[in-house]
């Protein structure tokens, strides 16, 4: 059983559930039309299934692996990338001013659900790649755009992301990489970096590296911090080739799961860098392109999911353990109440968090013109990125559960889907650092963004009353303890929201689930395999959020209470 | 940081949470005394901490593996199971008859939490001993009796389980391994058995397979199933060794975890071996141990838990990122908000994990002479099976969090204890069995078990209004919506009690945690760390009860409403 992408939920989830076509009606998106969205979902799914998926496997089992310094990767890997920048899908979302195909971020995200589903570790590096060719599109001088974005976009050259040292992770403010004027508007870059996804490889001709450095005049903490271009090998004027920079791979990690991703300790030894953005402003360039790399990351766990699912759906199918309770011949273990009560949770959670991902998408597309539109967008990013990730490693656990002691056998395959989705949870800001984010900085506008979705699905759930009147009646009264348990947010101090900031950003995914499957289930008249997943899901997980939101009043209180002492025996 | 064997909270179980005393006053343990006792856990915990758990990420890198036909064991795992065997720990429930210790039930259950904390692959090892020295011990005739035993529990030979085929695994009775009477009281085993944990090793003088297996004319199904001892070398009539049997080891597995514990594709051949119990009763012999096999997977759960806190809480005191919100110059992520929720909800869970199954060992030591009792031990086992493993698997994965991308390294360690604790969800019966055996075969007493549990919970509660009033009140309606749900369940017809199984069961653990931290904290007078973290559970994690409860009137309905066709996208 290999992966078959999931296009025609796509399909659904645009048409029912998200409003894809004021995307396209938007002026930002006039060149784009509803056939050319699905011929290019079909596309990608042809590369996802066909020419992906294949290699998944052969990744976990063939690290990729540093050989003379250089990373040599794992087998397969280097002839499906070049297919995938054939495809034009690393520059899918770039501008076609810079050879990109333009494409709403909305449909970006439903090719990368795709392509993690298939490979997460393959898909990390176009994903590297698009972040890269956003913050240059935004930051970077028409020089440095004219040398890097073309061969960007073609897929030539790659491109990561340098923030992590070893005594700065979640506190990028730490750093201690130095960088130092060269004077003919160069810069000299010295320091070392971990955790760099995809930090190099055998294929690409250069692997262009962002670097967060500080520069001698800047301040301590985020303020000081200044973003660079250091490319492998340095280009010369007229964009051809030239001599090798001073930076190299130290060690590649030896991690739970994408063993087919390298993951490098980068040392940069004078190596020469140009400068991104402004000097010191390095941090908000960043920030430019985190909002769409935690949305990237985000569907990672949708994508995982989707992988899990249809594995688990189809060995439960095939394994045949006992007699059938529905008295099926030769029935699989499907028919046994709690393993299909299992698939359904799989499905109705890679639906939720799927929904959450597009959701999230429409509303950056919408917000390029319609201010309400980005504050939602911003709103559902951490969302998107914490509930969908964690949905990934859970959904993917489920998968091992469902197959039983095969599950707990590597070559199944179900085991790896967990662990390659178990980093999603940590990188790109863990996902506490995300509902701080969601109960901090997204709530600054008072709560205006997350009120104005409660308001929709209380004006949805109304309407749907005549139709599926208890499904509806649970959902409004979901999103109404949920618009209870904000106020009280609103009103702890920052620190108390902390501590209860995970428990909320759950919830809110949870309330935000019972609306998408509520609307799945009007689109289909109420009666329906749609409808049947919403009950399903309204009645059995919908209740997660009350349990969730009566911690909400408790601020951080209880847990400061308990000393580090207290917690050990 | 290494592994501290948590004896301290044994003896705070013992005195205060499960009443312990009443076990050492029981006829059955005459001969052993709390000071026994105590020293017992210090010598085991000694064991564990300084001989066994600096063997765990060894065994991890280095897994046992198969060479020219024999196991070859993980670098130090010989050396170490031959002290745990001079310990006595091997034998240590069996009768002093046999050369055992004769110790309960309970303490031989906080020294298996030790150990698996340790090392769960090495535990293993003595964990299939016991089981063996039980099943034999009940069922084996004299002359096998003596043959084995002393060998058995003295560790000079080990023993190991055979039940699951490739086609036969949650349904033990398809099993298709074939037993012929040879006309000398002996028989011939022929046929594949798989997932058999340690199956061999380079250490053992002998290995001794119980082996389940269908005689000629035995019934299809599990009443046709007949137990047999099959050693892989036969010993000669004074007790030496004799001549190698036809059985081999075909391939080891590759598994998600527990890397240094063998887990074997054997292949009998025509083998010698003899029948243990009567003809075709092999399942019953099997049931005898299953209980105590349930019991002892779950604590596996409880020492990675431990394992696991232990670790996160060290990493978080060291590891510093940002300021202080407390204002601790220096101080480790654990003064973070979210960080020290984590934290406490792994030491909350892994007090609830540990308090359930040393009640259950409790009760089944109690249950040799009084009958409520051992209903209560036979009530207890699915959960402290279930809840003890997926709470031993979640509290490792909350452990890979509190690391961020450190617990995504496997060097770090964090990455193991969740892969090692996986399969623990699995073995044994997966958790839904478990579950099912809960409301199917464990409710057959009208919930008469149950509802004592229930009574006993409320009965405390109300006493303990006098002193924690809220908690109590709290920890009183819990029960009492356990009390509505258990009604409930009982008037759901099976197969509609499977589709709840899950959920009742986790509902029933999360209640009997807030009794059991209501108890800590009622002990220390309502006021110290052990309230502080009751607080914590009470207000926090036992909520949870109620989402899960509101799903056990649905029955299995709405899961079977979903065809597998709606379950595809």
């Amino acid at each position: 059983m290999t992966y078959r992408a999931p296009v025609s939920d796509y399909q659904f989830i645009f048409d029912h559930i998200v409003d894809f076509s004021a995307v396209l009606n938007s002026e930002s998106f006039s060149d784009v039309d509803q056939d050319t969205v699905l011929a290019i979902l079909e596309e990608a799914g042809k590369l996802a299934s066909d020419v992906i998926a294949p290699l998944d496997r052969g990744g976990d089992l063939n690290p990729a692996q540093l050989v003379d310094g250089v990373v040599k990767t794992s087998p397969g890997f280097a002839d499906a990338l070049g297919q995938v920048a054939e495809g034009g899908w690393i520059g899918m979302l770039a501008s076609p001013d810079n050879g990109g195909m333009g494409l709403p971020l909305t449909v970006g995200t439903a090719v990368n659900d795709m392509m993690s589903g298939a490979c997460l570790a393959l898909s990390l590096y176009p994903l590297m790649c698009q972040g890269q060719i956003e913050a240059l599109e935004h930051h970077a001088s028409d020089d440095l755009k004219a040398v890097y974005l073309p061969k960007l976009v073609s897929g030539e050259w790659c491109g990561t992301m340098n923030l992590t040292e070893p005594g700065a992770g979640s506190d990028v403010g730490a750093l201690r990489t130095k960088a130092e004027r060269n004077g003919d508007g160069s810069y000299s870059i010295t320091g070392q970096k971990i955790f760099i996804t995809w930090g190099d490889n055998d294929f690409s001709e250069n692997v262009c590296h962002l670097v967060l450095a500080r520069l001698p005049d800047g301040a301590p903490g985020t303020k000081g911090i200044s973003l660079f271009m250091v490319p492998k090998v340095i280009p010369n004027e007229d964009g051809s080739l030239g001599e090798k920079n001073s930076l190299h791979v130290v060690s590649l990690e030896h991690k739970l799961g994408i063993h087919g991703s390298p993951t490098c300790v980068m040392e940069y030894d004078g190596a020469k860098g140009w400068l991104v953005g402004e000097e010191h402003q390095g941090m908000k360039c960043m920030f430019t392109m985190m909002n769409n790399a935690r949305l990237g990351v985000g569907v990672q766990g949708v994508g995982i999911a989707e992988a899990a699912t249809q594995k688990a759906l189809a060995y439960a199918q095939d394994r045949v353990q006992g007699k059938s309770p529905l008295g099926n011949e030769g029935a699989g273990i499907i028919d046994h109440a709690d393993v299909r009560r299992m698939l359904a949770t799989m499905r109705a959670d890679t639906f939720v968090a799927r929904s959450i991902a597009l959701a999230c998408g429409v509303a950056l597309d919408l917000g390029r013109t319609v201010p309400e539109q980005q504050a939602r967008g911003a709103f559902l990013i951490p969302i998107a990125k914490a509930f969908s990730t964690d949905i990934g490693h859970e959904v993917a656990q489920t998968g091992v559960q469902v197959h039983g002691g095969m599950g707990y056998i590597e070559e199944t395959g179900a085991a790896q889907y967990a662990r390659d989705a178990r980093i999603t949870s940590i990188y790109e800001g863990t996902n506490g650092i995300q509902a701080m984010d969601l109960v901090g900085r997204k709530l600054m506008d008072g709560g205006e963004a997350a009120f104005a979705l409660l308001d929709e699905i209380e004006t949805f759930a109304e309407a749907a009353r005549a139709i599926l009147p208890k499904r509806a009646i649970a959902v409004w009264n979901s999103a109404e303890t949920l618009r209870e348990g904000l106020e009280t947010v609103l009103t702890l101090p920052m620190n108390d929201r902390f501590g209860v900031a995970v428990p909320f950003l759950r919830a809110f995914a949870r309330v935000l689930g019972g609306y998408f499957h509520l609307k799945a289930a009007i689109a289909e008249g109420g009666d329906g395999p749609r409808s049947r997943l919403a009950a399903f899901y309204i009645k059995r997980m919908l209740p997660e959020h009350r349990a969730l939101l009566a911690q909400v009043r408790l601020g951080a209180q209880d847990i400061y209470a308990l000393s580090p002492e207290d917690l050990t025996v």
